[in-house]
């Protein structure tokens, strides 16, 4: 299973650029031969849209999913994509997986980070939304999500042997931290991929870390992006390549609990 | 508070010579002001003692107990120590807290790793064991425990400002990992001190990995050993040297279950 991440520096606010930014990397991601791209949190308003964000928001199946369905058709390559979901009145902070011309399927971020998105989103309770893709069981998580090791567990538990998470890390002390070291260990304590997706650059709002990247199960990072420009990364996903770590490390079958 | 933590080569199944280098480096802690001593898992019998482990075993307040006790007395240092517990037919891996006459207070290993330790011990059920000196919470773990995030958040959650680990890590394409990527991360998620504190050289059955440490909320290494020899470290434990971290990870405040 090939996989690309797409780290990106969104345009705040402006959903068509957005897309068409995606839309130029998944024919790119197809020219490599991957079967599905990721890109960041929030990638089609942009994390930065502030209060504009209500007013972007879309229905899972609304105009974003449609230009991403037709690309996909067209492509073969399927799509993680940050957005803003609007469910009746209530505004989520969402992932949007689209395949063709499957039903869109969307997980809703549960672990809101700072006043910012609290202001912004509602938050879901924590689930293990699991889909299969190209041969692999993915769960899925949202920034923040991933740096508490129970909604990983969740998914590990769950049957996942990959979590793909859009982010939006902000250059900060620990942005370092977050995506070098926590990151690799997630995968490791789980014996599963990590696909951690970020924006670069800067809006109004907000700077960015960069530094996406794909660990591997053993700790490894597959792909590593730097913390400054857009980069298009691709990374193999081969969970059979990873069985001596996962016989050494059998941290799914000797968790107690009581 | 100043915590020192010993990385030893133990003479396995030699108690004697083991409470003989323990009692000098908890003399050369006590004349560096140090508060507490931590020594690596079974530091007594020796981690690879093997069938002798049995034969090795002690009540909490046994010989070994009445050694540590005296010292810990004369120098005012606490200690805490792995050693091969003995209660009725059964044996434990535990730790032996010892702080001059107060009663001995044990922690006893609940995630036993491989066969080898499974065919020596019990596990016990996990829980939050939590001691208090010198004016901090120390939450008490043993070698695999704290690689699973499920441990360290339990203690965590009751209260402990810092995370006392003795272990014993074999040297292994996964050791430096643990000690320098999974440690600091355990630290970082729960903004809390882990000590980690291993062996160092080689018995008849395994050779060690060295590379204790100690990590701070922030993902800092406060202290860290190489990977070769016996080394006794110092690190100053103030939680309130770390209170950003806290306000920019607050983990246990924004975890959600369900």
């Amino acid at each position: 299973m090939r996989l690309a991440i797409y780290q990106m520096q969104a345009k705040a606010g402006d959903v068509g650029a957005n897309l068409t930014s995606i839309e130029g990397s998944i024919r790119r991601a197809a020219a490599q031969g991957a079967n599905l791209l990721v890109a960041p949190e929030l990638a089609l308003p942009g994390y930065g849209a502030g209060p504009a964000m209500a007013a972007l928001a879309e229905a899972p199946d609304g105009a974003s999913w449609r230009r991403l369905a037709a690309v996909s058709r067209e492509t073969g390559v399927a799509i993680l994509a940050g957005f803003a979901e609007k469910s009746g009145d209530t505004v989520y902070n969402s992932s949007l997986f689209v395949d063709g011309d499957e039903p869109p399927v969307v997980y809703r971020k549960s672990h809101l980070y700072g006043p910012y998105e609290r202001g912004l989103f509602a938050a879901e309770k924590p689930s293990a939304r699991i889909i299969e893709h190209a041969g692999i069981r993915f769960g899925m998580l949202i920034c923040y999500d991933v740096e508490f090791p129970e909604n990983v567990r969740r998914l590990a538990q769950a049957g996942a042997q990959a979590a793909l998470v859009p982010t939006a890390l902000p250059a900060s002390d620990h942005a370092d931290f977050i995506a070098r070291r926590m990151i690799p260990v997630r995968a490791f304590e789980n014996q599963l991929f990590v696909a951690y997706v970020n924006h670069c650059g800067a809006d109004d709002r907000f700077a960015y870390a960069g530094l996406s990247g794909v660990a591997a199960p053993d700790g490894t990072l597959l792909a590593a992006a730097g913390n400054v420009v857009e980069e298009l990364l691709i990374a193999d996903l081969d969970p059979s390549a990873f069985r001596q770590a996962a016989e050494q490390n059998p941290y799914l079958a000797d968790l107690r609990l009581g």
